[in-house]
């Protein structure tokens, strides 16, 4: 009997409170099959123990978050940055999943030039594509909601993302699908489509949207059902064009790290099902 | 010779610390020759003495902020917002101002339905079009950051405004172009050339974007200069568009809002000559 959770993936960042091996742990008590990791709690426990430990619980790695940044224009910055995705990509391999997230970056200090920026990231990606492929990992950039365009990501819509993913092979540079980014957007419909037919949809993901934003607008990613935003719908379209891989959870929410992560797990797995599956 | 501030236009809201008659007072200080304002401090000063006061003074208005709010599915709600908005269309004549700006509303509350929500704003401007262009005033529809979709205005990009705006005629419902909420779009350049050549561009505001946002994401407008938005630049796509009006400076800024207003009003205006006319 279906569970409702065989494509559901816990992000770690929506339970940071968790070890990596209490996550591990809960995943298994819960029936959850996934986990999207990120760098800096699994290089703290180890990349290769990381890897074996998810690997022994039998966990797919859905992802890992995140390569990116690549805005900056001085230019021993912007060796440090690339040299820090490719560590990421390493990273990803080591891990045994095939998807690296990138979060652009923002514009320099004191720039008002999105434009440049944008340019910037393709031409890194030009370095990191291949890089990755010869890793077996797919650069998924990830399109962040227009209100982190100034200092986090100048690319602000699937449309952008698209735009410069389409400049290099669907199995280097795809994108990220997050609900809470693109909610808002009327094209995002179809530019999911455009992602799908070309096979560059890379990841989905989800968070719902809830107001008040808090002040600095990171940590206000609300759990599934408690928002504006109809998962269905949007599961409906990247199904629609053609994706057919795991729902990662990734929410960044005080209220919710400030409780027991297991039953932030469970509470999680359990909206999934309801709002998302059923 | 030029001042610089020929087609300076402040929002009420800016020095909101200022009473009208201060605010009118420092205005012909400062040689600013126009202002946009609110209806609710105008109505507590009262609509006709406000009037006889600005035109007393010589100062143009160049906008009444605002109508809107026109999302709500329950029919009292719907019928009292219609009525609000006649009534804001009647102070905007007594004010001698052609346009209104209208804030659509966001999603009625448990509502995920943003299709729903734009739809019934068409509805609600096919009725006050006419009854705005019988008292000479222009409906401004303004998008709002993709922020504020939820709780505040549906309406999120320059396109999505001019595909309500154009089911109607230009004459009764255009655009606002407030730089603030559309820097970030790369869309937005052919957005305004589209508005401008159907001569729908009815207002042009500024306000700087400035990191990080404060909790709830209101008043943190930045001033003019300080933050990621090249104002000449949008400056120069208006123009391109054809648009020769006034350009109104509009801040909602607590740090702005604790300090004296007329130095406020003289520093705005300083930094409106220099980034965006000099």
């Amino acid at each position: 009997m279906s569970t409702g959770l065989e494509r559901f993936s816990i992000n770690q960042m929506t339970v940071k409170q968790l070890s990596l091996p209490e996550l591990v742990a809960a995943c298994a008590e819960s029936g959850v099959p996934g986990v999207g990791l990120w760098r800096e709690p699994v290089q703290a426990y180890g990349v290769e123990a990381a890897a074996k430990l998810v690997r022994d619980a039998g966990l797919t790695v859905t992802t890992l978050c995140r390569g990116g940044f690549l805005t900056a224009t001085d230019p021993a910055e912007r060796a440090a940055a690339l040299a820090d995705n490719r560590r990421a990509v390493d990273e990803a391999a080591t891990l045994g999943t095939d998807t690296l997230v990138l979060v652009s970056g923002g514009l320099p200090p004191g720039s008002k030039d999105l434009h440049g920026a944008r340019e910037r990231i393709a031409d890194a990606l030009a370095e990191l594509g291949p890089y990755a492929e010869s890793h077996g990992v797919r650069l998924a950039i990830e399109p962040l909601h227009p209100m982190y365009a100034a200092d986090r990501c100048v690319v602000s819509t699937l449309a952008q993302a698209l735009d410069l993913a389409e400049r290099f092979p669907a199995h280097q540079v795809g994108v990220t699908v997050d609900t809470y980014h693109i909610w808002w957007d009327d094209h995002a419909p179809e530019q999911i489509a455009r992602a799908g037919a070309a096979g560059r949809i890379h990841t989905f993901q989800l968070a719902d949207w809830t107001t008040p934003l808090p002040e600095g607008v990171l940590n206000g990613r609300g759990q599934i059902g408690d928002g504006a935003i109809d998962m269905r719908e949007w599961k409906g379209y990247v199904e629609a064009a053609g994706y057919t891989g795991a729902i990662e959870v990734e929410l960044f929410n005080e209220e919710l790290w400030a409780r027991e992560g297991r039953e932030v797990l469970a509470e999680t797995a359990a909206r999934f099902v309801e709002h998302v599956i059923r």
